[in-house]
């Protein structure tokens, strides 16, 4: 086991009719001037939006309000979100959405009291020491953004999506009310189930040794999702399955799960290139692109697939491990299709003949190698995408 | 599943040579002058205090110690505690030991600011509304105070022992070395693992359904503990499982294991009086109470039973609920049996002829009722006190 630090001080308010909190909550976060900061389309259609600006009237808490984030946020409206608080004197912001509009938010609390361009943190040429206080009311369970330092932003011109984390960007706290996502498409709810197994997946795959605590916390949120998983698709207002996935996304994802070892991400830095370039979900593309990944480097670390495949999809253990280890990663791979997931880039809506230009833009982001379980140069990525392609 | 808060803002700063660290963070959490509180044993022979005290003169912050903290820690302490922090103008409690340090720490840093007498907290007449801060250098992995809201105390008078628990007692900081459980005796080892899996199997067993994600995580941390307590017998230098078993302890007691559920705790009420009476372990009178409990309760939610003999101690299902909950029920024993922990009255040096002064004094400390997954009257905890009499 490593050394590690492990902190997770957001205040979690999980529940029915926990959104009503909202004003008290900032207040006592130390919030008088709030951006409350949401996406395109369900915080206003649902009535949710203007559910919180009376909650905040209600406490006297004076706010602006920024719409407008999509999924995959750009830093053009995250520049936007500064300029309007640095005006308003805003001194806490308030994320009402999914992944997306949180980090959005993770990315302007951190960018107000910052006198250069924010983009620098995402560059890695300057750490981030100081943010305005963010809070969510949670309404997708996928990115686990609600409890984590991360935040995910893709600059528009050169479609660079790259991701940052600081300590100072964990949530204050975090409203999750699964009532609220009931109405969610089944197609977005599955692409949530795969963002979170991706975040707990990352983790799992590790080369250090001698983490039991851990790699047990990992099986205990993926075999919780694997239950509840094709409940919520069968039964969208199923209230506890909904509670359950909802937080095991936070789980997945508030560093728990990854405690004690060094962690992987290759997956995810593969991905980013794909919702890049085509905008597609980021969880659709983690759910083509994880099979592949395991595929390519379980020979690098088999004990570990042979685990997974026993202990989390119950796969029998014959002895011999390269068979067991494939039919693991055959039983994710199936699960994902069942909930509805692209498996491939057929499905996922990508071309093969685009992997030079993934492999060039992915060479940027990445600086020419990524992963820890198999450390993976471009040739690997490229031959990763590959049998993403074919498969 | 039911709502919840989920708030634990400790930092953990897990692994070897990090009590190096304690300087710098006692001033990061605004300490500037300390109570260094420590136990009658381990800190003073191994050096630990000492090493201690040169991190802090390092940092140049002014210290005062209070030392002589016995297992089960009795009020008349606190009351020392208190007077000198007062005295001496102290604003940060440091503890150096286990959970009896710990939560003698927690109850003079809530008297502090407190005029009135600090065991209305633990009577119930009051609620702790301030506190001075407190951070622990973890020696001992038992009962999970380096994490948790809890505290509890034994009023000498009268052998009352009480617990009492407030957010405001979540250590700011918890270091955790596990080199320094090394040289920890078989018979405190097992103590302290018991009194973990105690921790899990209170919010395990539990009546509320649709709570999956938190089933699954006591799942894994029982099924982390069950594989390394061996270890940790056999071999007490072995890092791995040291390290492992001091993070399952903290896992199990944080609040993790509980969320979304009503959680029991009558097995360590009935314990209390046998640590309060007998001044044993407390760890070695929950793996004496809790099978007990379990042979009285488990009609009383039979599935619950089966799932944990299933998933916990994988025992086949038969299809005969009955025959399955108590295999696991005995399995629980065996576990307890091969870590040289007392599963019985005779073996923890308890009497079948005190049980009615244990019933007296529970019926003072419990108003005359405990637990929910079955709730218990005096009757019914007469009749578990004798299973274990028996046993």
């Amino acid at each position: 086991m490593d050394n590690f630090k492990f902190w997770s001080p957001t205040e979690f308010i999980f529940g029915k009719n926990t959104v009503k909190h909202v004003g008290a909550l900032i207040k006592k976060y130390g919030g008088t001037k709030v951006l409350v900061h949401y996406g395109s389309q369900f915080a206003v259609k649902s009535g949710l939006l203007a559910e919180v600006k009376n909650y905040l009237r209600d406490e006297f808490i004076d706010y602006v309000t920024l719409g407008g984030v999509q999924p995959n946020p750009v830093d053009t409206l995250v520049y936007k979100g500064i300029e309007l608080c640095r005006k308003e004197n805003v001194n806490f912001i308030l994320a009402v959405g999914g992944g997306s509009v949180i980090d959005s938010a993770k990315a302007i609390a951190a960018g107000v009291p910052y006198a250069g361009d924010f983009w620098n943190f995402f560059d890695g040429k300057v750490t981030i020491n100081r943010s305005l206080p963010v809070a969510t009311v949670l309404t997708i369970p996928a990115a686990g953004s609600e409890g984590s330092p991360n935040t995910v932003i893709t600059k528009e011109e050169g479609a660079l999506k790259r991701g940052h984390g600081s300590p100072l960007l964990r949530p204050v706290f975090s409203i999750m009310d699964p009532v609220l996502t009931f109405t969610l498409p089944a197609s977005q709810t599955a692409n949530g189930i795969a963002d979170m197994m991706a975040h707990v997946m990352e983790r799992y795959f590790t080369q250090t040794s001698g983490v039991e605590v851990t790699d047990r916390l990992c099986e205990a949120v993926l075999l919780a999702i694997i239950k509840e998983a094709p409940v919520v698709l069968r039964e969208p207002e199923n209230y506890d399955s909904r509670a359950n996935i909802m937080w095991a996304g936070t789980i997945a994802h508030n560093g728990i799960c990854g405690v004690g070892r060094e962690e992987d991400w290759a997956t995810h830095g593969l991905e980013h290139e794909l919702s890049a370039l085509y905008n597609v979900a980021h969880g659709a593309g983690l759910a083509v692109m994880f099979p592949a990944w395991m595929q390519y480097v379980y020979t690098s670390g088999i004990d570990r697939f042979v685990q997974f495949a026993i202990r989390v999809w119950g796969i029998e253990d014959t002895g011999n491990k390269k068979e067991t280890a494939l039919k693991g990663i055959q039983a994710l791979k199936d699960f994902f299709s069942s909930l509805g997931l692209p498996v491939n880039f057929e499905q996922l809506g990508a071309k093969k003949d685009d992997i030079d230009q993934l492999i060039c833009k992915l060479k940027i982001n990445s600086g020419g190698a990524l992963g820890n379980f198999r450390r993976l140069d471009m040739a690997d990525a490229r031959a990763i995408f590959e049998i993403a392609a074919k498969s």
